[in-house]
C-alpha cells in the first residue's frame, strides 16, 4: 500500500488501473526505444525484460517456501533486480558512445548496485518503522516472502527459530512478526545481510576503476555508497 | 472466470501468477521478435501493443460511463480488439515476402475481422448460455462495461429502458440481467449489433479480393464468415 512514503498506484486507483497503465508505460517505452532504431539496445533491452519478468515469477513461485536456497535467493535477485540497474547503467554508457570496456565496467557497476540495493530493501522490511522507512515493514513476511534475512535463520539459527520462521513462511502473517525478529537479531541474519549489500557496493564502485575522474563518476559512486544508508 | 469454456489462468492460479507470467510471455516474445532483427516488423508491434494497451485504458476509464458515444466505442475496440487482428495478418503477410499492396490487403482484412469479432463478443454477453458460450453471460454488464448493444438502447429505447441501462451501467451487477436483455431485444440493439459486425465482415472478405485464389484464401474467407456464427 505504501511506497516510498506514498500511497502505490495499485492502493489508490485499484488492481486493474494500475496493471494497465503499466501495460501501456512498458509498451510506449519500447515503442520509444524501437523508434532509435538500435538493434543492439532493442537485444539488451528485451532480454533485461524477460529476465526481470522471468525473476519476478521465481519469486512468487518460491512464496511460502522456507526450503529455498541462498543460491536461489541470490538467483531471484540478481533476475529480478540485479539486471534492471545492469541495463540502466549499460544503455547509459551506449547512448554515451562509451567504448566496449567502459560499457563492461557500467554493466557491472549497475549490477553489483542492484544487487546491493535489494538486499538492503530485503533487510529494511525487519527494520526500521513505517514512517521512516516510507512502506509497510513486515510486507516480505506477510506474504510468505523467504528474503535472506530469513534464509539465513533458517541455516543458523536454534532449533526453536527455525521452527519460528518456517512455519511463518509457511503461513504468512504478521503474527510473530516482534518475536521473528529477535530471532533475525540473535543468530546474526540482519548483520550478515548488510555484510553482502556492504560488499556488493564495494564490488560496485570498484567497477568504476577505468573511468576516469569526473563529477558523474563521483556521483556514481555518492549512488553506490548512499545504498547502503538509505532509509527507504 | 471462463473463458473458452475453460477455466481463466486468473481463476485457477489467481491474479499475481497471471499478470506476471502473462509479462513474462510478452518480454519473451519481444525479444524472440528482436533476434529476427527487422525493424519495421518490431516497429509495427510495439505500435500494436501500445495502441491495444491504450484501448484497455481507454475501456477501463469508460467503465460505469452511460455516456459514451458510439465513437468512443468503436473507437475503443479498433484499439483494443481490432489492431491485434490487423497486425497479426500484417506480420504474417510480412514474414511471407508479401509485395505491400498485399500487406496492405491483408492488414485490413485483420482489421475487420477484429472489428466483428469484437461486435460479436459483444453480443454474445447477452445472448446464448454460459455452457454454449464458455464464458460467463452478462459479464460486461457485471462490470458495468458500456458496449453496443447499450448505447444502441441508451439512444434508441424507450424512456424507461433507457433509465435501466444507465442505472445498471452506473452500478454494474446483474440484478436486472432479464429485464435489460428484453431491452435489448425490443429495440433491436442485438441486431443492429451483429448487422455491424455482418458487414465488418463483408469488407474484411472484400479486402482480400487482391490475392489469389488458394486454400489459404478460402480459410481467411471461411474464417471470417465464422466469426458470424461462433457460440464463443
Amino acid at each position: 500500500t505504501l511506497r516510498r512514503g506514498k500511497p502505490t498506484a495499485n492502493a489508490r486507483w485499484g488492481n486493474a488501473a494500475s496493471v494497465l497503465v503499466g501495460d501501456f508505460l512498458l509498451s510506449r517505452a519500447f515503442q520509444l526505444v524501437v523508434s532509435l532504431g538500435d538493434l543492439r539496445l532493442l537485444e539488451i533491452l528485451s532480454d533485461a525484460t524477460r529476465t526481470i519478468a522471468e525473476g519476478e515469477v521465481m519469486q512468487l513461485s518460491n512464496c511460502k517456501n522456507p526450503d529455498i536456497s541462498e543460491d536461489t535467493y541470490l538467483k531471484t535477485i540478481e533476475y529480478k533486480t540485479a539486471k534492471l540497474f545492469e541495463t540502466a547503467a549499460q544503455t547509459g554508457g551506449i547512448a554515451g558512445n562509451a567504448p566496449e570496456h567502459l560499457e563492461t565496467s557500467l554493466s557491472s557497476y549497475g549490477r553489483h548496485l542492484g544487487k546491493a540495493f535489494q538486499l538492503i530493501d530485503d533487510l529494511l522490511d525487519y527494520k526500521g518503522s513505517s514512517d521512516e522507512l516510507g512502506k509497510n515493514i513486515g510486507d516480505d513476511l506477510a506474504e510468505g516472502k523467504p528474503t535472506l534475512p530469513l534464509i539465513y535463520t533458517l541455516q543458523n539459527g536454534s532449533r526453536d527459530d527455525q521452527q519460528l520462521i518456517r512455519s511463518a513462511i509457511r503461513q504468512g502473517g504478521l503474527e510473530n512478526i516482534k518475536e521473528i525478529t529477535a530471532a533475525l537479531n540473535r543468530c546474526g541474519a540482519l548483520d550478515y545481510t548488510f555484510e553482502k549489500a556492504r560488499l556488493a557496493t564495494e564490488k560496485a564502485i570498484q567497477s568504476l576503476e577505468g573511468l576516469k575522474a569526473s563529477i558523474y563518476k563521483d556521483s556514481l559512486v555518492k549512488l553506490a555508497e548512499a545504498s547502503l544508508e538509505r532509509c527507504y
